[in-house]
């Protein structure tokens, strides 16, 4: 079967790997809708190290084409969205909701595009299917399924993450897609004054919509002359200096909630001063996407009730096989009016 | 000087008492916005004990009047929101947030109309002024501020005691002045479909408004042939065999957050079969407004974001000291279109 | 196969069932040590419904015989503790921690001598043994590992479910083998003075072993006329009237924690005025031990790093397949010098 | 009246300062067990800035000599242990438990030697007596209540910020008093084995005493070479590299509980890949000690229970006003014998 993948650092496209083979409690999909990510290409230049001929992509809505005689949940032919994170749940570390995204190891629940193939391709396995899929709601559309799977969980863990009372203000640094979650998630755990960071006009407009208070720029100089003592800081944009930037800002007792993926080879210089010499009772936090399938169906539950649309992020739509590599390059490239591109599949 | 109280037992009236004394700490307001709450009606007809000669009333908004001279944040002419739960926070303990609402002893942070007199007065006094009041900002009309020292912390603290996950299922019991504020904290805490429980059609618009998914009735049938494995539910009405509906029809797991107020002679008869024998980890959680300036501050700073507009909780706008009485009354008869009645003060 | 259980309500004895058949992630044992539980004895009473024809016990330490193809972690002939509660770690409900004890239904997750066979058999089966079984350390004795299974991950559960702040006053109500086993969990979870309420000689003198500072008898009139405004209550045993004690002597904000199991008729009548007219602030809650091989080998770490030694919970040491009704029969008519029996069974 | 302080940095030696007066709400109170601290030797040295003519010293236990008229709780006479951080409680920052220890402002919660004068004098002075003093139980030594005033809590408050769970493996780094309590404090939250890193011998057998499973030495290469995915980490001791050290060896889904204090101008390089690129769930926490006159009576609740004897910290006793100076050089030096001196001033 054909999948777009990274063929090596650097260089992607077209691969060509064995259908994958259905364990007992597994199954097979066959996407309909996939969305490139942020990650994919940050992996594609080598971000989590070297890595070739692997299929990439992680975010599919797709259709059952094969269960594992265990599996009793799912069946061919359901419409399922598929969370980026799939935990072996008979894993000892998943258990008690101790280390999810991590059940054998750092972000070993992470499978996708790392131990083994892709999204990307004309049919991809997930592990453990009756844990790790969960069925689209006749009342939820395929898209905003799509963007229940890494984008709405990822923003939504670093709201939760921040634990946010009642009436805090909250600043979230970055408006990609996963800030804009983490804007619309803030604000569905009680934030006050929402401050975005950000600049593209596209993303300004959708932060706004999603319960930004008000957007300001990071090409203004540091944040650290704008803004003191505030509760909470997403982290969702940046590198290192904007996370010290982050740091800096936040109040005696606040938290910092890191969603951000850093290079392998970048380093934090956070001076002591700005994290009160140890003693400020600031948490810096960095989080995971949580995983398996109760996670995406809590985040269509959101959907269903009209709490959050996500469709909102969409902003480019291709069609067919032939376009996978042109998403990707749109997310690579990142034009003024890009938040995020999904590829509708050929029908069969 | 004049106040509006409890005479005896079931007997209300105006009364004629001495302008409270302002201590070195404290502060005398004067009250431009008064609203009667359910929990005044009760108290005079006993359900706190038997009781008489005391000004009742404990949601107020006003103009401070005198302030002693230890206080350094509030002066005279400032307009403030008052809480209804005032704490002495130089108690040990209300420290590390352990019994915020009960100071000295269960509810002995709630002082007005219980030691003391209430706010349905020319004057009124606050305890440690600079802890217990919170500035009215510009852009919060006064009679939203009104909202944010009872209705508004009461109900969200429901929704907070509830734990609510994202995506949640929650089951709101009540659509009085507290219900709907519940209701919009569990949207505020991250709640998927929200099930509120009423009847009255000016209350149930509102519910909706506030983010219930759905309005049921109670008087068509026990919840528990409706409604099951709910993830949590928070009861803001009704009796104790209300609340053993609520633990009903609760998972597994769930949580029962109760911020109803029962009468002193009410026993609950929970069979155990309800609570899955003791060991169904459902907690049944009872809260109290958590009081003090900085919890109304958060509302206020809600109120400010456009988060949540309790203004729509006022239906009756009255006028006058003289209309007070009659306030008070449509509290207690509670007519088909009332949910919560305001009445303005005379300018002075 | 042997096994001995119920054959109906009020009558326990020999059953031959076959032996059970080994799934593709599961393990059969042989068990080398088994201890009843009062939950059996109550269960053969009848309190959990009626029931027959099944083989009781859910507390046994001893050796995988087989295992299903899946099965990575463990291996014919390793020795292994086994979790009273074993969950279906691929059932939805079970992820993130949220209803560990409930995978599809209340207290489902519990499931020997309730939907299958219990552990008094000469094999018995278990579910998802990777996920499910611990292995028992070289510095841990088999008996302390059987006190690992149900006693102390439910004692300490209670603990852990009252939210013990550092200093707290803790009383724990039932000085049976669980309640010895909180009053421990709640000395590691940093209580300051415990009050262990019971009166049976042996017991008193292990729970002064456990750390109680003091132990008083129930028979002396009700708790509330001796306590008041105690922190916490962890309830393990007695039965709905005890918990209402418990509520009352709870001060405003504190946590009643019970881990006792009632009958299915019992009914709570729970005065309104114990529980501050619902508004005390005070949880009430019901936990189930939490179950799996993680619960297990945390038991096991406590264990080995000499935090408890809960072999002193065994008085009666019996030996042999045939002892088994004995030792049942102890536990069912509670001899003034028993607190936990133990059977060795034959060697092979 | 006569102090031990901070002429200008690193000069320490005698002031002469006026009696400090007592407000309305405060304590002027006689210490009679003072300790020095390492932060007062650090503070003296120019770590919070530049500073002089200035008292040093914030753990006293004393006599009260006079209390303001509005304080109800103390008089004089009474034996009172004073903790180290001493809250504005009126500030609104304090409130619901959000940040105690920095009621206006960073740290502003810790006054002695800092806003004022330390307790290192013949008088000193405590605001809000009410709600920051602890009367001395009888059954407690006034050294043992003299560690409950900065090494406990702070200690203890480390472990309790780890989030401990039973079993954890926890790894304490620095063996100091406040390192030693911090050992103690994890085996009180639950943690199976206890590591301590640390190298002096006296240090090491006090460590083994609170009971810490091993200790090993920081002195035989970095701690990643022999430790790695520990379930929790304590820093109470050494500098930022040892943080790094302390982020490097935790497991995803850990947390990182910082209480060291950190000089102004130290610089933390912390790698990405050290971190889980952002994505480890690995909580870098930095607290501070609580605060509060409830703080301390948890300590002196946990001493009384027999749970911790502090007084194994104590190695050197000193006797007068003359030896202060010589207690102070002791902390700075370190010689090999000791961990925390403690001066007995003149009976008057």
């Amino acid at each position: 079967m054909r999948g777009f993948g990274m063929i090596s650092v650097d260089q992607v496209g077209w691969l060509h790997h064995d259908r994958p083979l259905c364990g007992l409690l597994d199954a097979i999909v066959r996407p309909t809708l996939v969305a490139p990510c942020t990650s994919d290409v940050r992996v594609s230049h080598g971000w989590a190290g070297a890595r070739g001929d692997i299929i990439l992509g992680h975010e599919a809505v797709g259709i059952v084409d094969e269960v594992g005689p265990l599996v009793t949940q799912f069946k061919p032919g359901d419409l399922v969205a598929v969370p980026c994170v799939t935990p072996d749940w008979l894993s000892a570390g998943v258990q008690h909701g101790r280390r999810v995204s991590h059940d054998t190891g750092e972000q070993a629940s992470y499978k996708f595009a790392s131990a083994k193939d892709g999204v990307m391709a004309e049919y991809f396995h997930v592990n453990h299917a009756d844990a790790n899929l969960a069925l689209v709601p006749s009342d939820v559309t395929p898209e905003a399924a799509l963007m229940a799977v890494d984008m709405m969980p990822t923003g939504l863990r670093g709201a939760e993450a921040a634990e946010i009372n009642f009436g805090d203000t909250v600043v979230v640094i970055g408006i990609g897609p996963v800030g804009l979650m983490a804007i619309a998630g803030a604000v569905l755990r009680g934030a006050g004054r929402v401050i975005a960071v950000g600049t593209r006009p596209v993303a300004v407009a959708v932060a706004r919509h999603y319960g930004a208070s008000e957007v300001i720029s990071y090409r203004e100089g540091p944040l650290s002359d704008r803004l003191s003592d505030v509760d909470r800081v997403i982290v969702a944009g940046g590198d290192v200096a904007t996370l010290v930037q982050a740091v800096t800002i936040t109040r005696a007792g606040g938290i910092v909630s890191n969603i951000n993926f850093y290079g392998a080879s970048e380093i934090m210089s956070l001076p002591m001063s700005r994290w009160g010499l140890g003693m400020a009772d600031v948490d810096i936090r960095g989080s995971f996407c949580p995983g398996g399938g109760e996670s995406v169906r809590a985040m269509l539950a959101l959907i269903s009730a009209g709490r959050i649309d996500p469709t909102r992020l969409i902003t480019h739509w291709l069609s067919g096989w032939e376009s996978v590599p042109q998403a990707f390059a749109l997310m690579d490239s990142k034009p003024a009016d890009l938040i995020k591109p999904v590829v509708a599949l050929d029908e069969r």
